[in-house]
């Protein structure tokens, strides 16, 4: 079957329109008809091929991932669509039903990771719907900037019907990524949180911290971001890029979630993380960060890295959210405008994901 | 009572001996009469006052110790001997006992940390047996590298006689130092643990996990100590300076014990972490260090650092010391050769562990 989307075809030339093809549906495949995709900021990373994978990349993203980004490259995976078609052997979807796709859409299936349902640690590396390979190991796989996508229903998602569904189509990835940490650390009830960044990611944690009864504080170095943390559902508002104003607060938080995926200071953030507190990486950096021995030695404190989430996970945060009504703040366009977009997101003028109408390709 | 001992007159000179006073002892002291003391690289970092506190201080530091090291310093925190005489309310000690004092010698003992056992995470900083303040806020802490010791029980170690007391002092702070991030995150029978560095710390490492049935491997840069690695219990040695010596290792470990305390790459020791698992930074390191984000998310791996141990965790690692028969590999020296020893230790040359006779002082 025939696909239009956009794609870009090399890392410095703008996406624009593109035909190609997908694998009719298997035993086991959906098809969906996409109706809404957001954009993610590893959209760009990857567009751009801005991640030294032959430097940086682990043993599992090798396994799946070119090093370098295969064009034409069609992005997109925070997909929200109804199903067309169902493959013979398909027992959790039927047509019309709303449903998403996120980050991954295969997986080994038999590794220690998939049985425990962390498909998303798949030890052979699991496959992302797009810049992995098709299981023939040459077709590129697709994203969802495109008007149908065929996954097999493992990977795909009930989404509840009371979400506005291009307002929901960040949590397939941006909600996924911070809700997954918070729930694995055991984040609870009159617990402090701090969310580092109120962008795509950090908007989301606040409405997921919140919603789990944590106090929530966000630390931003934009001083226009403050009245929106509080309409988001935070306590307070730590402007960053005010001197000293890290100071204060040592020793005071259970968790900080730190969303950014650019180079910044972790030190200062370290102390302010009480004893066996965790600093949780979920931005995908392109530079090293630089921390300090001390900080993590005086307090037990950890950093850890989390990525997206195994797949009953992201059903629970989908049901979680639409028990909690909560959905992303979303600008929604047209595919034309895609390009525009990637320029705000690098400037961070998104409030705070944009969606692309999907039904316009 | 006049002590005599070593102290550094400055950061650039050469330690050499000193007189001073100390206490006499109160309700709860015991006067300890100091038959041995190892030499820990903090010892050199504190002479020659390596570690910028204005800079990199946390808190609980900045709360207890001075921002520059205050000369004369008397170092040493690895102190074994017997008690001479004890203050009339001190239940636990006797005359003749043999006793230990580690790194810290008094905390607060009603913060959360305190009451939990975790005087080393003592909320307003714990005091250290030297190089910290006196109660009375300016008299500085002196230590071990001296004939006696004046310290209230609650930071008194019982030490099992069956073991060495030159070889056992070390257990005082690099025995602790690793016993406790173990187990802390519950290093059990037949886990994967590799230690970075055969040093002071890693030596007995070594020891203590192989006697906590963990499977050892020693990461080492020098292909001289693997005949020692394997006699110290480690079933496998990898040389971290042969190219990609790391790379068949990806996703092996449970757990990587990290005791270097010099600048190093600490990227490819993390992807040789399993899922989950844990990269522990027991070394200060005086250079900030740098990580990358992707290993970390993909993995869900941590970065966490410890500090030492509680009094009743440094008592029972004595016990299990004391029951599995170990102590430190030890040189012994006499006082006038401390600043050799520093050197040497400089360069890596001690193996593993210089002790003061302290009775030569």
């Amino acid at each position: 079957m025939k696909i239009s989307g956009y794609a870009a075809k090399s890392g410095t030339t703008p996406l624009g329109p593109w035909e190609f093809e997908r694998r009719e549906p298997g035993a086991k495949d959906v098809r969906i008809q996409i109706e809404f995709c957001g954009i993610c900021h590893s959209d760009i990373h990857t567009v751009r091929d801005e991640v030294d994978l032959e430097e940086r990349g682990t043993p599992e993203i090798l396994a799946t991932h070119p090093t370098k980004t295969v064009y034409p490259v069609v992005p997109g995976h925070e997909i929200i669509g109804r199903v067309l078609e169902v493959g013979s052997g398909v027992a959790k979807y039927k047509t019309g039903d709303r449903v998403g796709v996120g980050v991954i859409c295969d997986s080994c299936r038999t590794c220690d990771s998939c049985k425990e349902g962390l498909e998303n640690y798949c030890e052979p590396g699991s496959r992302f719907t797009y810049g992995s390979f098709e299981e023939d190991g040459v077709t590129p796989t697709y994203g969802g900037y495109s008007t149908h996508i065929v996954t097999d229903e493992h990977f795909v998602l009930k989404i509840p019907e009371n979400l506005d569904p291009a307002a929901a189509a960040p949590l397939l990835c941006a909600g996924i990524t911070v809700y997954s940490p918070l729930r694995h650390i055991g984040l609870s009830e009159g617990q402090k949180l701090a969310v580092m960044g109120l962008g795509g990611l950090g908007h989301v944690a606040v409405k997921i911290g919140a919603s789990l009864g944590a106090e929530v504080t966000v630390f931003s170095h934009s001083p226009s971001k403050e009245a929106d943390a509080e309409r988001l559902g935070a306590k307070d508002f730590v402007l960053t890029t005010k001197k000293n104003s890290l100071a204060p607060l040592s020793n005071r938080f259970d968790v900080i979630l730190d969303t950014l995926s650019a180079e910044h200071d972790v030190l200062g953030p370290l102390d302010c993380i009480k004893r066996d507190g965790t600093m949780i990486m979920v931005g995908a950096s392109p530079e090293l960060l630089k921390f300090d021995t001390l900080p993590l030695m005086f307090g037990r404190r950890s950093i850890m890295g989390s990525l997206i989430g195994g797949m009953a996970e992201t059903q629970e945060m989908l049901d979680h959210c639409g028990k909690n009504d909560i959905v992303s703040d979303i600008e929604l366009i047209d595919p034309p405008q895609i390009n525009e977009a990637y320029e705000r997101i690098m400037k961070g003028d998104v409030k705070y994901r944009f969606v692309i109408d999907c039904s316009k390709f």
